[in-house]
């Protein structure tokens, strides 16, 4: 019996590290579904400022669109401007978050349907969301929407 | 002078790591950027098989296409064999890289657009791919392409 207690010892550390990367996971993905909820409800409110409150605010932010690829938070700030200029062209936006996966402690991807429900039509896509761990919270470093 | 080594040496040691920071980063930029030169030239030779090599081998990589979001390697590469049956639907394709981003130490963003030449027509789109590095290298874990 003694002979084992190393062993005991070594799986007991090992479940222990398991258990903390899997609530560290629960965590992130708890925060960032959090975040999403918050951004829809922004957008049902027609207030497109708010909805861009997660994305990085830089330059560097890239997102990927139907128009092909553009960078910046402005640019994709003004994109949605043009493209969703009234509230009924807005309509009302469902994110249905369908995978998540860590990629290391500081980055999430998220991929998912979105879908815009509006008096003329209904519109769906898919997104693939980068977020990147910084010191005030989680933000969007690149979005990929189809 | 002799109050001044202590700070010489930190400089010297953060100019290091970012040294050594820069090193790994064009290091895994190359490293990815060939092997995406390999499966452009396994795809224009006809060989879906070796084109989806860097594909991770397994049930969760995850795939957004026209058709949404699938997941697992065989799936993927079933569907790519369904929408190219033949040399002439290949045609030739052509990645331009626009975008790398380390995400922390084993993960990497790729965005770029992907150009098919065909005798009947030419397509293009942008994919944002989502590389980790294991074992045997480099491989994609996600991939969003319209």
């Amino acid at each position: 019996m003694k002979k084992l207690w190393p062993l005991l010892f070594l799986l007991a550390c090992t479940s222990q590290k398991e258990e903390i990367l899997i609530n560290a996971f629960e965590k992130d993905k708890s925060s960032i579904s959090e975040l999403m909820l918050q951004q829809q409800k922004a957008w049902n409110a027609g207030d497109l400022d708010a909805f861009m409150l997660p994305y990085l605010h830089d330059e560097s932010l890239r997102f990927v669109g139907s128009s092909g690829l553009n960078k910046g938070w402005k640019t994709t700030l003004d994109n949605y401007k043009k493209s969703y200029p009234t509230t009924e062209r807005m309509g009302t936006l469902l994110f249905e978050n369908q995978e998540f996966e860590g990629l290391g402690a500081e980055h999430f991807l998220v991929i998912g349907k979105w879908n815009l429900f509006r008096t003329s039509d209904t519109l769906s896509g898919y997104y693939s969301l980068v977020w990147q761990k910084g010191l005030e919270g989680w933000e969007i470093i690149a979005d990929h929407s189809s």
